[in-house]
């Protein structure tokens, strides 16, 4: 019994259902989740990264109901931070999402981190597709920008938010400074904070310096203050996102960003195919491997390739 | 001509112009990193990890200059959060390693985070394996402790150390949630502070709880509190970490812990011997693929799946 006309028709249980099977990685699953990259397409995906504790979650929030708003359906895919054993996500969006709670058209889901067993990449990016398929008008990934898996993930959108927020430590800035560059729109949060202003003009120095190399010729990033709490800065945000996808239909920049999304996904699912693979091989043969690796007698490189050598021999799938 | 007699020398140039090699992915460093594998095994690798915020970069040059005293050759391979496009790591090593700094005994390198194209796990491992076989007897890995590739790499150690701080806001809280499991020891930064005493109550609770459900019956996980600038705690941490590594050895528990490490490396050079034959393979052909996928005639899965077969029928390497 297939779950897609439900999710097609944008059904709430049925949407919650597929994407509970896939991320137990239910056989079933697979075929609606094929069906459902084949019907999406049509949804403005927006990616939403910040620094932990650059109050990008309540940002999201806020937006959420902004875009409601402006009579579209919203759906949110959130990567949490979770235990590598639990697999268990952290609560908190039914909390913050208060505002919305019960509107049919916006939908939350949060997505645990699978362990190294399991791609996170992959896996958020389909959930995607499911909500893209089930005809949200706007989908947003927020992951926290950390992370090699969560940056990425961040990318594989049409338009990426990166949130930063004024007086952090030493070692978040440090981590700052490695997502700025991948933003088409930045915001800084917390802008009733009197060091805001310093973070606003230094973000926009870096900009101009990228303009003066001529990096962006044709999109001008943004950066917009915003005070989630206060709802001050929200509306904009949303504009600037809506004037992203515009530029990018207007300049033809869609399709190769298109290509560079599918490019992305085409390497995360090959991971995930190579992960089963490795799982589903006899327990016999992965034992001698390890011992091999153990005592030294092969390097993980070696004894890789040999496996996955012999797994393309014993067949396909 | 071979890097590897110097690394095996233990020749701080070697080592260090064999790592920049196999970073940059040049096929002469391949060889020499399969051999540094097969004469590593002898040092005890520790996995230092902690959230942003939490003062671990301090505490590893603390332990740095106490292992030292011990008489023992140490060596760190830190993880830094950076750029997707530019690839460069942050620097900040050689400030805080001044203590140590001019010491042969010491080596310090810092990786950059690939980015899509390139495994992050699987070539710090390899760097692992390169301070091993050149004798440093204990290598310290530092990474920061959100992101599952970062929190892998901390795993695939004999000994994880997880750094936690009092006081962090709670979006750092809910990710440190996230790791506090994988702790063979807890080390609670920055005790000098009057919150700390509450998140070292907090900490012995949760593995007071733990203990009741008897998870780890052989070696009881201790809470150590340390304030790296008054140099307070950091001889009972260098202890506790040699001591885990004792309990190891006696129980027969390393010999699991090998398997295990070597299950994760098997695959992380999976992934990356995948990377590298999507992008080897023929740009028409890859062009076709990612037609396929933006016209939706073809899923990521389905795509990587054809890609894969192709691959393996194209032949071995």
């Amino acid at each position: 019994m297939s779950l897609l006309p439900g999710v097609l028709a944008g059904e709430t249980r049925a949407i919650a259902r597929l994407l509970t099977r896939a991320e137990a990685g239910a056989a079933e699953a697979r075929e609606a989740l094929d069906a459902a990259y084949a019907a999406a397409g049509r949804a403005h995906v927006v990616g939403i990264t910040g620094v932990p504790g650059s109050g990008k979650s309540t940002l999201v929030a806020k937006l959420v109901a902004d875009i409601r708003r402006t009579g579209r359906r919203v759906a949110v895919v959130a990567v949490d931070p979770s235990s590598p054993y639990s697999g268990g996500a952290i609560l908190g969006d039914r909390i913050r999402m208060a505002e919305v709670a019960g509107d049919p058209g916006v939908f939350v889901r949060s997505m645990a981190t699978r362990g190294a067993l399991g791609g996170l990449a992959h896996g958020t990016l389909e959930a995607v597709d499911v909500l893209d398929a089930a005809g949200f008008e706007v989908v947003l990934i927020e992951t926290v920008g950390v992370g090699q898996d969560e940056v990425d993930v961040a990318r594989a959108a049409h338009t990426t938010v990166v949130v930063s927020a004024p007086g952090l430590g030493d070692d978040i800035q440090a981590i700052k400074a490695g997502i700025l560059e991948i933003a088409d729109v930045h915001v800084v949060s917390k802008c009733d904070r009197p060091e805001s202003d310093r973070a606003i003009a230094d973000l926009r120095n870096m900009l101009a310096l990228d303009l003066a190399t001529s990096r962006r010729p044709l999109w001008r990033v943004p950066v917009l203050p915003v005070a989630s709490l206060r709802d001050e800065g929200i509306g904009a945000l949303r504009e600037a996102i809506d004037r992203h996808r515009e530029a990018l239909d207007a300049e033809g920049g869609l399709l190769a960003r298109r290509r560079e999304i599918a490019r992305r996904r085409l390497v995360k699912a090959g991971e995930d195919i190579l992960r089963e693979r490795f799982s589903r091989e006899g327990e016999e043969r992965i034992a001698a491997l390890l011992q091999d690796l153990v005592e030294r007698r092969a390097s993980p490189r070696a004894a890789a390739r040999a496996l996955l050598d012999e797994l393309a021999e014993g067949g396909t799938r």
